[in-house]
């Protein structure tokens, strides 16, 4: 990177950091301006000339701007934190292209899987056991055939959809609402690290140290549809945060894919409406896979020759090695919903004892094909 | 009924109890004699002229045909069975114009209810509880709006629509795949009973006395969609004779509808499969209900100024639950012009950002209350 580059990185930086500026204007600035180094270097005047707010012009010309911006890049660097302005290769192509990219876009890991295709899975941070189930499912199967997996690491479908990435092995983004060096939710701690670990990323259109606040979760929304080739709606409600990145997605072009559910689940109610409105019913990972833009399809298969086979499919029968009593307990469990323990020893008394029962239930949790949820409530993985 | 007319009947029941004839010889035949009556009365010579088998034109010849017609109608008379042939206003007009329509009909109750429009509901023998409470809950919510529910009084899907209907003192229709003095499966004696009391209807194409086979079950179903002005499918696995239903529906020009659902549910697999092809996605009555041609809709809401009211549109128009952030973007918009984006973002400016507002004009659209014109421009639509 050159000096000259450097320049016009921190100009981007300073205009990002200056008052009243928000991406659209920060854009548009530069744009005008033609030359975005160049910003650090005019008078008052004419940068009230190029139609910056009076607070945001004072801060560009007596220099406060660029001091913030030096500040930023040298805190950020402390933390290991890179920056990417539209000056950089690096700057993902399909956020380029959107109504609204971030001027500035902090990032944690692997800069070069951004300019990766990959799918946005998003819903409802309250899923049932079903879309929780699905979004792993599907995350998993689409990062095992190399397509980037994008999500919001919120609580419930973000944080299956990273989960299922991680699972096979794959890549995965996570866009925050907050800075990339807080946080949130807590518990998402070692997920984030992982997903570092494993060759993944974390960015931000928001400074570091931005805490969380309600109105930069929908914001943040647009970046994650943006990035993506396309959206998979696994379970929102009617009220949620999934309909605002369905929309961005819809006027950034994407192609939205949703996972149809029981209209008795008000969770399905938003993956069902946007099938209605024309969304691809998505059922398997294939659904999403023979939908995908030919050279899409052409990058993710080129140098693997082998074809993206190992299908995993929806009803595994990975039952080799399994005892007796594990398999008849796995039978009387479901997929797409919880079998309370009094009513699996109901179904399954005169063949098995509830300490069989026990154990078994407790073998299937170690191999990772049960979980057990609170209340004593048990369903069957899908992965 | 005038003799003539009632000769052109027992022609046409002559001509489907002779051998080797079905549905659409017996209509060819008759299309080309033009009169049905002088059936009985043509020479063996003439009759081969006609295109019949041998067989048939020498059964039709010698009077063994109306010989059996004649039983037929006698033994119908005892029973308390009618039947119905082209000849009768009473006959089913749907029916009449799909490809094959039956020769005869035979039926117990009500012949006016054969054409009032009707939605046919139908789907597995071996439902989910949720199927078999979405089949029942939505027949009950279209019987009560008038509409008559139509299916095969199967196990499973086809019994909980007729009972939903009845529920709501709806009229319902049975097609059956057996005469219509053969009650199959056993254990619906009562709901036959029950459909004739509350005047419905049981129809069959196949004379009295025909048992079950199992190919006349498939045949079957096209007299069902035929009849209807649209199908319902709410839950039907993979191999299943819905999809004959369902193939049928679209051959014959008729609406399918769809209800989905888990896709980890083997049974959502035919409706989600449906509604990826086109069919359109129910959650509630409304959403067939909004789709019924003009036409039907006027003949159901005749004499009944009251409306169908009563249940929540998926897009409430209460501005009560509106959030301050589209109050804010609605007061910027005019209904007697449009406001382009851009325009809209400097107007909130200070307020609200770009993301926001793209947000709250979505709830805006979803809501009814603003319309998008082309060039991101926007309108408050007059409610």
């Amino acid at each position: 990177m050159n000096a000259c580059t450097n320049d016009a990185r921190l100009a981007w930086m300073a205009l990002i950091l200056s008052p009243g500026m928000g991406a659209i204007r920060s854009w548009r600035t530069m744009q005008r301006l033609g030359d975005a180094a160049s910003l650090l270097t005019l008078p008052l005047t004419e940068l009230e000339g190029l139609g910056l707010p009076a607070a945001a012009a004072q801060f560009v010309a007596d220099g406060r701007a660029l001091a913030a911006a030096e500040d930023e890049a040298r805190k950020a660097e402390e933390a290991g934190v890179s920056f990417l302005t539209p000056e950089d290769a690096a700057y993902p192509e399909r956020l380029r292209q959107i109504y609204d990219p971030p001027a500035v876009l902090w990032l944690r890991g692997d800069p070069a899987i951004l300019n990766l295709p990959g799918i946005a899975v998003v819903g409802t941070r309250h899923p049932s056991a079903y879309g929780q189930g699905m979004a792993e499912l599907l995350a998993r199967d689409l990062a095992a055939r190399g397509l980037v997996i994008q999500s919001g690491m919120a609580r419930g479908i973000d944080t299956a959809a990273h989960k299922g990435a991680l699972a096979a092995g794959g890549k995965t983004v996570a866009v925050w609402g907050t800075g990339v060096d807080v946080i949130y939710p807590k518990e998402n701690k070692k997920l984030a690290e992982e997903i570092l670990l494993k060759g993944g990323a974390i960015v931000s259109e928001f400074p570091l140290g931005t805490f969380p606040a309600p109105q930069n979760f929908p914001v943040r929304n647009r970046i994650i549809s943006g990035m993506s080739v396309g959206v998979l709606v696994v379970e929102a409600g009617e009220y949620s945060g999934t309909r605002v990145t369905a929309r961005c997605a819809l006027e950034q072009g994407r192609d939205i894919y949703a996972v149809p559910g029981n209209v008795t689940n008000k969770n399905a109610w938003g993956p069902n409406t946007l099938i209605r409105q024309g969304a691809r019913l998505t059922a398997t990972w294939e659904d999403i896979w023979e939908d995908l833009p030919s050279d899409v399809r052409a990058q993710l298969t080129a140098g693997d020759e082998s074809s993206p086979g190992g299908t995993a499919s929806l009803f595994p029968e990975n039952t080799a090695g399994m005892g007796e009593q594990e398999r008849q307990v796995l039978s009387a469990l479901a997929m797409d919903s919880a079998v309370q323990l009094d009513e699996l020893i109901e179904k399954l008394e005169g063949s098995m004892g509830a300490a069989e029962i026990f154990a078994a239930l407790f073998e299937l949790e170690l191999a990772g094909q049960v979980r057990q949820l609170p209340g004593k409530n048990y369903v069957r993985v899908m992965v």
